[in-house]
């Protein structure tokens, strides 16, 4: 018996896509269009979208041809088919619109118990409802463009001939120090297994202790030092009880990984990488950019003149992509810091005297908001702060290491020329109490080839919030996760 | 003060990367290339590698010029900078060399310790150090390859508009039912609180219980339900005690989701997007699969000529891409293997006599490396062995299911056309026992404009076996996580 090569095709006509009949804006033929009604005004007007663009289409409804009980299916949210002719539009703000010849109601929209009406919703309300929210312009818009981030962060490494890595997100090492971290384990919870008055963790899946991955840097690292490049893109967890609008208890990490790369390579890097991504939105995303832009200044008139943004959403992005970034050493900027006016009179909540102080977030913003007035890449910081993998520079009292800071956001990427010499190393986790027969791979690769490299992580939601403008971080990621709430 | 664009560049030249000097040819000037040294022959010869392909490049080296102490440093592993000229190659298997003027080495490498020896090492050997055998031919290889597939993937889906949606990883959902789950807690493990006998998991980091994803198809489909076409590419667990060569307890899993698409719109899909990766690696590969054929037919001159595969590796990914898939009912399937030969002969260990029996991975390779010899759809699943969400067809005995199955691997994709009618879905789920209250966010969607749609999912690393022609999943992942393994 040969094969079928195809089963009939009875159930569902072919569809275009809204977003392309208004790229082509060509008129005068017959198609079919499927998507949501978010309005439909006077018994005619049918404003479709389908999720391919934040524009909708006019459909127009010739309703005095038309069944009457059809009409009333026809309700914000409906699902529906429309086919019909495509006409140059007399409307404003639409180049074209269909004229429908059928409509179909895949399924119907009771306006008395759907959450979102054709108004205005707070971004609060929109969380509580995360499933639905992928319908509203603003949450289309966002999830679009993290999207086209996405994308062109995968096309800037493949492009440069990165191998793109998976590193293992239940992992059994702990030593990295970067954050509290989740358990994982299929143990029984009420009385697992005990040896000594501790949990046998031997009877567990993996048979050992595990937990989420905070980073994949040591992993990227074992990559790079054999493809020479490398990258990860994925999943990161920190177990912290922070309930800011900057973190997340499960957010995305992109990190790079290079051999025979120094710190300026990296920072070369990472710049590289960020103008492209930004670059990238503009061209790409305009209705998305013009639509988020829009509701920024909106959202910014309730509040005071100085608080509101300088620039507006591409005008941001744009001077972001023709501008270098400030490169200054930590010692440079300790030095602006301390002899700021806020610190000078006590502004700040954290008053800087003594070099080797880590920059909190107050700081971090001076710099970048009024005395740079651009992204800074901060480097060679003290190595107490800093961790143990970092190269140590000639000075013994700096690391290797570079902060990037964007405007609004505070810290976007961290990363560092990391520590290749064996004995350095080996001494370097000594002092920070590292044992080394957990970390017998890491220090492998120092010992046989060793060669230098360098590499930094990116916060994948971080980036979504400086080109989104949006301003809390459970607005960028479809299902944000933090303590007390993992809905869906 | 303005900021410095630059810092100064004092430690590394620019290297040149051995896969753009090859793919260039061009000869007659001088460069540095660095890597990791393969072999140093009659203290002349170098084969230089540095991962961006599995080619080495020939570095002359002038022995009677040389420091002896240098050439000494010249052993396998050794992490080296070569500059000098480039020159055509009289050696055979090369068609350009270096001629070294200056050779600095970053790191030596103890031929005495260093477990990776100029010889072949059983694959077994080599997953006991996953952190070294990225440099080997055999994994930089499979690992350029499967960054190639993620690109492939990722290009595939945005040149059609598909959203790249991250579903979540930590989920509080258990109603799928795809699988045994990993919890994810942050309580005390010795004392966790208590309350009514039971851990009380509102005091855990969540304020409930959670797991690491079995599956984002869920969420998938709410952003479907919005953007009308969206993926996910994301880690997927099952703490299942699987210790097969097929099985994971971490893998990546993509899974595209369609509104306005039924089965045969999935099956063209998946067919395509299959097709797309195939040729991206027939034409971007090429180096690294004539390396992987050549290893496959080393591997399998020790085994029984019937256990050999028929065609070689170029071969049958060419084979795949010139051929349809079969598309073959479940009742046609069972209907084939019920009267083939070994279910006859009760050869088959499970030998069908029922329709609705589940298809065994034996069925399924008889259907397709011995019936079909292609790559076959089955369609139609008995609504009875299948999840609750795939949408029921007029017979009302099958589902509107399909599985992809791959000579060799088995099932490589999962999908099907989803339950879009409230009332319909919500009968299922009574029947399954699923609890509505858990899943009112996924019954929204049909309540509030339900429109058809389709999705499916594809086990990355199985793909990634199928296109290296590797044939343990443990070798094509970079840190491999199963029962009782978890290391680096």
């Amino acid at each position: 018996m040969r094969p079928k090569s195809r089963i009939p095709k009875d159930m569902m006509p072919k569809r275009t896509k809204i977003a392309t009949l208004l790229a082509d804006g060509k008129t005068g033929f017959d198609t079919t269009v499927m998507g949501w009604i978010r309005t439909f005004r006077n018994n005619q007007f049918i404003a479709l979208n389908d999720g391919s663009t934040n524009q909708t289409l006019q459909v127009v409804v010739d309703f005095e041809n038309t069944d009457p009980a059809l009409l009333k299916q026809l309700t914000t949210g409906a699902g529906i088919a429309c086919t019909g002719h495509i006409v140059a539009s007399q409307g404003r703000g639409q180049t074209l619109e269909m004229k429908a010849t059928a409509i179909q109601v895949f399924g119907e929209c009771d306006p008395e118990v759907y959450p979102l009406q054709p108004k205005k919703h707070s971004l609060e309300f929109l969380r509580e409802i995360a499933h639905l929210r992928f319908r509203t312009n603003t949450f289309g818009s966002v999830f679009r463009i993290r999207h086209h981030v996405a994308w062109a962060i995968h096309e800037f490494f493949h492009r440069r001939g990165f191998v793109y890595l998976h590193s293992p997100i239940v992992t059994g090492s702990d030593a990295e120090g970067a954050g509290e971290m989740f358990r994982v384990t299929t143990l029984d919870p009420v009385s697992p297994p005990m040896a000594d008055g501790e949990v046998n963790w031997k009877e567990d899946f993996f048979g050992k202790a595990t937990n989420l991955t905070v980073s994949g840097q040591l992993e990227a690292e074992l990559g790079a030092l054999a493809l020479s490049e490398v990258y990860t893109f994925g999943p990161t967890f920190r177990a912290e009880n922070s309930n800011t609008t900057r973190h997340l208890a499960e957010f995305w990490m992109i990190e790079p990984e290079v051999a025979f790369a120094d710190l300026d390579d990296n920072m070369d890097l990472a710049e590289a990488m960020l103008k492209h991504i930004v670059k990238h939105v503009l061209e790409q995303c305009g209705d998305d950019l013009t639509f988020l832009e829009q509701r920024l200044l909106e959202e910014e008139k309730s509040k005071p003149q100085h608080e509101r943004s300088t620039l507006a959403l591409r005008e941001k992005l744009q001077f972001c992509l023709d501008n270098d970034f400030a490169r200054v050493t930590y010692t440079e900027a300790f030095d602006i810091l301390r002899n700021s006016t806020p610190n000078k009179k006590k502004k700040f909540q954290f008053v800087l005297e003594e070099w080797g102080a880590d920059l909190q977030s107050e700081h971090e913003r001076y710099l970048v908001e009024k005395h740079f007035e651009r992204p800074v890449i901060l480097y060679n910081y003290p190595a107490k702060i800093k961790a143990f993998y970092m190269r140590l520079n000639d000075d013994k009292n700096t690391v290797a290491a570079m902060d990037i800071l964007f405007p609004g956001i505070g810290e976007i990427v961290g990363g560092s020329q990391r520590e290749e010499r064996y004995d350095v190393l080996r001494g370097k986790m000594a002092e920070m109490d590292i044992p080394e027969e957990e970390m017998q791979w890491y220090l492998d690769t120092r010992k046989f080839g060793t060669v230098p490299h360098a590499g930094y992580g990116l916060g994948f939601e971080r980036l979504i919030l400086f080109v989104t403008g949006m301003t809390n971080i459970r607005d960028v990621i479809p299902f944000p996760r933090y303590p007390g709430y993992a809905a869906f």
